[in-house]
């Protein structure tokens, strides 16, 4: 197989969630768009948060997570994703460790429209 | 748990894949800052394409595919991903059947700049 260095990478999910650190930290793992893939390893409760102009997806790649909403709550397994309108808040809950990717604008604060102690200014990337 | 019909849709991909009708005919999952998660069941090969102005993300799912790219190719295996910019000349190819998440702008056709047999006008959704 020919293999230049201009090719597009191909990155596989499982491994570069192995390159993931700390919990609640999103990395990137591509830019497309003006849209960025993050990859985050969660495990606990997150803040209650939304972002005004900006749909969020998540997709879990491994264990479980749930949204919570004021209304009420979703859960996600391997496989699975949902989409979080703009201006719906939401918390992110996980009772084990799960990986999820997230795909969202380049603008997007994890923590949405506060700052918080878990606020990620600059995102690594993977 | 709660499940008012205004929380918004958890999608399992493995039963959205069942949904979806014929090959190479992305079905639209979900729609999010203008652009479109689709879901395409693929085997044989496609038709060299390019998107001008439209960079498009391939995650695999189920199977295996190929990108091939003028200056070489790039294999894919489930919960892998690969994002072709745009203007990169591209053709899809699957052995067998491959289930594939792709993420792209509403406006992006699937055979690109050319419109061939294979083109879709309009999206069926999942």
């Amino acid at each position: 197989m020919t293999d230049p260095p201009d090719l597009p990478r191909v990155l596989d999910l499982s491994a570069a969630f192995s390159r993931v650190e700390g919990l609640w930290r999103p990395h990137v793992a591509g830019e497309l768009n003006g849209q960025l893939v993050k990859l985050a390893r969660i495990e606990g409760t997150f803040d209650w948060h939304h972002h005004a102009d900006e749909d969020e997806l998540f997709l879990v790649v491994h264990g479980r997570m749930r949204l919570e909403f004021r209304a009420g709550v979703r859960e996600l397994g391997p496989g699975q994703l949902c989409i979080v309108p703009r201006g719906v808040e939401h918390r992110p809950v996980a009772e084990g460790e799960c990986h999820i990717l997230l795909f969202e604008p380049a603008s997007t604060l994890n923590t949405g429209e506060v700052r918080t102690a878990r606020t990620v200014e600059e995102l690594p990337r993977v």
